[in-house]
């Protein structure tokens, strides 16, 4: 194991990260400063506190560990990535805790006074899941502008370190990552996508860099303000669905803006291999790619079923708790939003869906097990994989009554062997494990501690929000709802999750097996 | 596909039931006798109306395609073993549907006056599952002793039909029995089990004949009168669950009976061809097996767990809700007696883990999903296949950061392949997949035609409790609820849920492929 070169990137993180804050210190400023009893003095020493203590650690390792030999092997590569995360979260947490605790006058009460709570909702912003432990009594539109924009941005980096990580950096390395690839990037590509690391992540961070500037642009024109305007992008491009608004985007009444933000939250949720492709001009692969076509034909089937189970149900909606009348326009309209919401992994809300018709509730879930492409920033199990395993399945049952056929697994014109299937289907059935896992853990914590609050439908969902990276789940932690009344045993378990399912389990997992740890 | 030969058997079918009802009539008649009042001749009536109908069309049929050829292919196998069991329900659930009707006065009310009741009854008998729709203002007590003979009956021959296919049959066609039973039988058999299935059908039956002999006459020395005992120990040898008695097991005060009950319900989730092997007396192969020590291991740990969550938990009896004080002594009875009842998925119960502390419950659903060994007469995934997919998770992990490292898993001393490793995961995903299909059904259902008794856990408990044959499950259809207030969609979905997961899914599923009945 290359410990000092380990070492030497989890320092250059912390370096990354406190220039990122850095940024985001002087934009939330300018921002506040524009109405200037908004300015937050006590916001902004957060950060920089935070700054200049990740800078002075992060830079005296990055310094004693310059000179280490730069080779990576798949060790080194999933110790980082698992670390980086962990460690990422502390550093992106911390301006909470320290703002709450120069905040906040003796005995006055705030959820950011929890270590617990910051780490929860640090880890909740780089893995893109937006699950929160503001709300009720301690709105989110009571935090500085400077940390709520700051909040966004931790979405927005998480989004583009995972899309440059499984598309560009793990492929190239060779671990688990590549083999996943090879699902991820369907069809005849002889070259493959270039193995220079360097020149594929720089064009995934460019096509990043246009989905979110277009984004903007597009929310300013059609009525937000500027800053709601570029907190919300950071966290649609980033399939994330922080909000600056407690109502979260039922904030706004305006189609556009809705309009707007499901077309980003679709774009973000198809795999950035194909913006990769596209930028090659190779349109026909991409039309051709299975995957694109069975996310957007699951995104339209279940926004027909939320769609159609809603006409004749009033909807709550998330502003003011102010009730529709049944119709088919505002059927339509938060039928499609929160069926795009969810499938994606966003977690935006515009209603409430935890009083919609059993049916629409139906969808929601499955679609939060199923997620987003593979190569996009959103969660879920993946379309692909679910994909290749109803095809394994259908396979299976044509074998029993046929054994002597032997029909190969197709992915467009491509074949999916042996390890990749058995690859595939037992990732879907260990994340299935970790669901149980997660729900079970919850559920025990909850009721030993005391708490009635946490019936069976919350513990799962709470379990499945958080392992796919979504944020709003149903009942108690449901789309108004949020994860501070939780005790802290439940919240280090659902950190857990939302690591576990952005890193596609394996990468936090190897961390406790003990083999990994012994010398090659 | 030989046609003739299909309908030979199932005319022989009929034949069959119809032979072991008329035994039952007999033994019921002799039962009722001797407490003269209580010999009930409609239901006498009933099963000798079933007898004639099923001769008559059976033996019609039989007689018929008598001269077919006596070729049998995979494809015959399977439509044979699919068919059987959905028309084997049809003929013993008939004695139900007529003694209802010539039984009930008109305007009077009674479950079994609706066919799908009948239905879903038989099919909960047949595939030994246990799930019931008698209870509440209708009484299992208040069936005649003969249908109560004849309703235990079913899950005697259920569970002997399914050990002799599973064990004997699908192997020597080579049908997908025939993989599953390279699992089945793991260690070194270098003949395996003989070849010749009629010989190897004798000695299954012999040894569950002496299993059934041993119970009925212990449980008679217990104190049980003999029809009880005779009822009991048809239903305990199948681990199928039905009791002729409301409390179910917790009728009886008795530890005696109880700790019986518990004996054979372990002996009964055991392999069965672990049993052929002792009758060759390779006594050092079955101390060997895997999948026994698993079982056994299984059971252990999940008995102590719930014993522990009960210890400070007061515990409400099946019999007159009778609520126990917190002691060590009832969490040990009840404790034990629930986790091998619902591991080996028989379904007996003595008391309400309904109210439970969530710590059993969770370990209770986990054993639901797990179930006993295969080979045996117990539903649920199995033991192996369990145990498999661990081992291949585990392979799975160690592959992510040591690719060049191939471990193959292994099964006792034998390696299991990667068809079978995929079969295997599939297979229990496919499951997973199942129970979900069957939970959203039901809850639509119900939800759809107004009944709001229906709760996201009662709709998920009864979609597992029927898939995996276990019989009572959690909320509504709990130890002291039943399935009849369910609406009639939602007892044809649990009825098909029952035969899929008795038949290892794949039995009946193919009935629907078209590919299935094209002429090869």
């Amino acid at each position: 194991m290359n410990w000092r070169f380990v070492i030497n990137q989890l320092g250059l993180l912390s370096l990354l990260l406190s220039a990122a804050m850095m940024v985001v210190g002087v934009a939330g400023w300018l921002f506040e400063w524009r109405s200037p009893d908004s300015v937050d003095t006590v916001a902004l020493l957060a950060l920089l506190g935070t700054i200049g203590g990740s800078v002075l650690v992060g830079g005296l390792l990055w310094l004693r560990t310059r000179g280490s030999v730069k080779h990576i092997g798949r060790r080194e590569a999933l110790l980082l990535v698992g670390v980086s995360w962990l460690i990422g979260a502390a550093v992106a947490g911390m301006p909470y805790l320290l703002w709450a605790h120069w905040h906040t006058a003796p005995g006055e009460q705030h959820p950011f006074l929890d270590p617990v709570n910051c780490y929860f909702e640090a880890m909740s912003g780089l893995t893109t899941t937006g699950a929160t432990v503001l709300g009720d009594d301690y709105a989110i539109e009571a935090l500085p502008q400077s940390l709520l924009l700051w909040r966004a941005f931790t979405q927005w980096l998480g989004g583009l370190g995972i899309v440059v990580l499984f598309v560009a950096v793990l492929p190239t390395l060779g671990v688990g990552g590549k083999r996943l690839f090879r699902v991820e990037a369907p069809g005849p590509a002889p070259e493959g996508l270039r193995p220079h690391i360097r020149e594929t992540a720089t064009t995934l961070w460019l096509i990043y860099l246009i989905l979110t500037g277009v984004e903007v642009v597009a929310l300013k024109i059609a009525g937000m303000t500027w800053f709601d305007s570029f907190c919300h992008t950071f966290t649609t491009v980033a399939t994330a669905g922080f909000s600056p608004k407690d109502a979260s985007l039922g904030h706004y009444a305006s189609p556009a803006i809705h309009t707007i933000v499901i077309i980003f939250m679709v774009l973000a949720g198809v795999n950035f291999g194909l913006y990769y492709q596209l930028s090659r001009k190779r349109f026909r692969q991409v039309l051709q790619d299975t995957e694109l076509r069975v996310y957007l034909g699951l995104l339209l089937v279940g926004t027909a079923i939320v769609t159609l189970s809603l006409i004749n149900s009033p909807i709550t909606l998330t502003k003011d708790l102010t009730v529709l009348e049944p119709s088919a326009a505002s059927a339509i309209h938060h039928g499609l939003f929160t069926a795009v919401s969810i499938q994606t992994t966003t977690g935006f809300v515009t209603s409430d869906f935890n009083l919609w018709p059993f049916a629409a509730q139906a969808v929601l879930v499955l679609a939060m097990f199923i997620g987003g492409s593979a190569g996009s920033t959103a969660g879920g199990l993946k379309v692909i994989r679910i994909w290749v395993a109803l095809k394994i399945m259908l396979a299976e049952i044509e074998h029993v009554f046929r054994p002597q056929v032997v029909r190969p697994v197709r992915l467009g014109n491509r074949v999916v062997d042996d390890e990749l299937k058995l690859a595939t289907v037992a990732y879907i059935l260990g994340l299935v494990v970790l669901f149980i896992v997660g729900a079970v853990a919850v559920m025990l914590l909850e009721q030993w501690t005391g708490s009635n609050t946490c019936d069976f439908r919350t513990a799962a969902a709470s379990s499945i929000a958080c392992l796919f990276n979504i944020g709003p789940g149903l009942g108690h932690v449901g789309a108004i709802e949020n994860y501070a009344w939780l005790t802290t045993g439940s919240k280090i378990v659902l950190t857990l999750m939302m690591a576990l399912g952005r890193l596609e389990v394996f990468a936090i997992i190897v961390l406790v097996i003990p083999r990994f740890w012994r010398a090659d």
